[in-house]
């Protein structure tokens, strides 16, 4: 049987060499693309996934998984690996070519609707071709299954046994928190970081990010960076992994914060077992853990006194006139200042569980059809004043924001907030384990948070799912009382409380 | 019939759009690529590059151009299509896939051992290797047939219908007459062309080539330029073509040169008809013709006095310092410069068909089996003191310089000079058309140069063969008299016979 499953590796590395040869296509249509190139590339990354998913969805992969699934000499890695790929498999047979394809045309349209619907700030061009697409979404979570809520079905594509009963009690323990909090600081004078705003030249910025990318570990003979229109992380292998951040010459925290955050993804990419290339054990366990690893360097450690006490004063000697008279307790008080405000991408570390909420209820409630797409406008409205204080103005600044619905990405928001509460996890975790850790990230050393990492989640790929993944590196599944009690401490005492 | 076409159509334009990715990845690869990516990047473009090739070579692609062939509803662009995707068909299945494998395994190796070679200076490593492939490539002669000289069948790889016979004559017109040239310029004093070896700051001259490419029209909207260690041009569709250029600070001439040559590349590629995508019509004609359209750039108009007339004076306020006291026409002097030397990229526009003379003769002789490869330093040395009356030094100077046998190209440095040969007949046919053209390109506008072969050239993809393009175009087969007088009135002007 050791053939078999050399067969079973050749097969899918080959389906993964075609799958990042689509990726390379789209990293390139993001950062270098000519405008006129723009056709030809979509229908070029079209025909690599379809190829690729005609391969991997082949009777004959079929037939070889399931007699690997019989094979009792297999290691237990091998026999994850294929355990994870049969049930790839079979989900992947659960979704006919005809569905996949109303699908794609259905995203199709609602995705260029969405645009126009956002240029022209008129909800109505957007609200029939997404309910379509909603149709198409539901209809979806039928033929995947789920045991409770439709809704379930479709978070865990994103993370595997997320739903909606877990998801609601983490929400309801971390949202009356955090609007505790949230009222408290409100009655603390407000922290003035207009520094942050004035014109930091572009080329120093970039050198700036790059110094952080090198700082916390991101390896660049394994990857690079390069400027695109909205940040992002992806990879070829373990041994090409690409992050892409933007530069606002008004505003230093953009490209600091987005180098960070995609960085953080990265190391988790650079981290996966290379011997596992094209197999589930070289994957990333989940969005939501993908996600922890972003937020644990963005915020927990990224927006973190000890490690802006070791970077401000080289940051201060590149920007000696913005930045003087600047403290770094200034500095730490300034990147972290919490307020309420209408766009999830540019929201304080605090407010951002409202807006990822807020998306999540709507989106249960599209999916179960309680509601219907053109209810949203209303409802985002409503959720926004009750939850944040704030009045949306229009909808291109409310329900209108974000690319995802338009995608047919439903199930994914929750990942970012359940990411962030496993960041906070993992971080006291890592603290605990560590009483030296604010001391060595002071002092410039991050190395014994990356040596936890490289122990603790990176190597694992998909072997665990994100809850044993996080009960082995914890002790314990998910809780939202570290990341409350994180935010508490650390807001607190940012607005002295 | 016509849904017949349709599929047709669809299947070739699949093909090529994993035959675009695969061109894409090889981009990034000589681009962007970080170093630890290479080995993965190396199977990814196999995979892509296999898959394509298996459908190509599939019976049903066989069986569906068969079925056309024989339909006479075609119109005439259709059936040229088919006729054309049916000669390679057939030719692609001369060679079984056990066949196609062994070549890739021995270029593999001799690719290695020429790497080893050329490093340590050392030809007996590449020796056996290179041997081996050349047993191969005349089994692959054999097996893709041939009239008379095996070699024949290796140069129709590059140039349809490009034989020993036709090779010959040329050369035995144009090398006589060369070289009464070449001693009458050698009784000349010699050129100083010193200025050119200066600091040229490396963004200065980036700034530079990319006017050059604007101003021969490539459209930056369906392209683009980087930076990569050997200059290539590249395309993924005839709106997105893209060039790359090397900076050598210490010489102006490498990136300006460069930029004009892949400039030439680009535009033909740029003026292929975009609705024939993946089809033989939207592809170009041969290397040949594609020789001819870069050195037309670089050499007929690119290192001419009134291109030189227009640029001079934008260049010599970009390094004011460098090109101090140089007038217009000691720089048209200056890079025009004939020289015999060891370097067959760094080599004049006169010597260089020296060099591929050589390298042509050399290949015949191996091909027919007259020679073995363990005879090539030897004879290498022996012509280059012959026809260039230079001693070479080594073999790393000498014989181990270009790539191209490494990779197997055996046929394929000819249509470097007959490409010079067509440069030279079309831009006569182009002068003799517009007697205007000397002033117009003086006063920066090649608006003309670019219409004609826009209607000559670009939109004929492989409608026609070389030689039918040319005796469309210039009303006559290919002559080198036309490049024998381009260069005797050129250089017999500017050394002052």
């Amino acid at each position: 049987m050791k053939d078999q499953y050399e067969n079973y590796e050749a097969l899918f590395q080959e389906i993964a060499d075609i799958k990042y040869a689509a990726a390379v296509l789209q990293w390139d249509q993001e950062t270098y693309l000519p405008p006129k190139g723009n056709d030809m590339r979509g229908r070029q990354i079209s025909t690599l996934t379809e190829t690729a998913h005609r391969l991997f969805t082949d009777e004959k992969t079929g037939a070889l998984l399931e007699e690997l699934i019989k094979d009792n000499q297999l290691n237990h890695r091998q026999r994850k690996n294929v355990e994870l790929s049969f049930q790839d498999y079979k989900k992947n047979k659960k979704l006919d070519s005809t569905f996949v394809r109303k699908m794609s045309d259905a995203v199709n349209k609602s995705f260029h609707a969405w645009i126009k619907s956002r240029k022209e700030n008129d909800f109505s061009i957007f609200q029939q071709p997404l309910q379509d697409l909603i149709i198409l979404k539901r209809q979806e979570a039928d033929y995947l299954g789920f045991d409770k809520h439709p809704y379930d079905a479709l978070m865990n594509e994103y993370d595997k046994g997320l739903t909606v009963e877990s998801t609601d009690r983490l929400f309801a323990e971390l949202i009356p928190s955090l609007s505790i909090l949230l009222d408290a600081l409100n009655q603390q004078p407000q922290i003035n970081n207009q520094f942050l705003h004035q014109h930091f030249d572009k080329n120093l910025q970039w050198k700036f990010g790059i110094e952080l990318l090198k700082h916390i570990h991101f390896d660049f003979e394994a990857g690079r960076q390069d400027i695109s229109e909205h940040p992002f992380t992806t990879n070829f292998n373990s041994q090409d992994v690409r992050v892409t951040t933007r530069i606002d010459e008004n505003n230093l925290a953009n490209m600091t914060w987005s180098c960070i955050h995609e960085g953080g993804h990265a190391l988790y990419e650079q981290g996966l077992p290379a011997n596992e290339y094209g197999l589930p054990l070289g994957e990333y366990c989940s969005l939501s853990i993908h996600e922890s690893q972003s937020r644990l360097w963005e915020n927990c450690i990224g927006r973190s006194l000890p490690f802006w006490k070791f970077h401000f004063p080289s940051l201060q000697q590149i920007f000696p006139k913005q930045l003087e008279g600047i403290s770094v307790v200034d500095f730490y008080r300034g990147i972290n200042k919490v307020i309420p405000s209408l766009i999830r991408t540019e929201a304080d570390e605090l407010t951002y569980h409202f807006h990822v909420m807020i998306r999540y209820e709507i989106e249960k409630k599209l999916i179960e059809g309680s509601i219907n797409s053109k209810d949203i406008p209303a409802i985002w409205n409503e959720y926004y004043e009750k939850f944040l204080g704030i009045k949306v103005p229009d909808d291109k600044n409310g329900c209108l924001q974000d690319v995802h619905w338009s995608h047919g990405s439903f199930g994914y928001f929750a990942t970012y907030s359940i990411g962030s509460l496993y960041a906070a996890q993992l971080w006291n975790t890592i603290s605990k384990t560590n009483h030296q850790i604010d001391a060595e990230i002071a002092s410039g050393n991050i190395h014994s948070v990356f040596q936890w990492l490289q122990k603790e989640i990176y190597p694992h790929g998909r072997y665990f799912t994100s809850e044993e993944l996080c009960k082995n590196a914890t002790g314990e599944t998910l809780h939202a009382k570290y990341f409350i009690e994180y935010a508490q401490q650390k807001f607190k005492n940012i607005y002295g409380i």
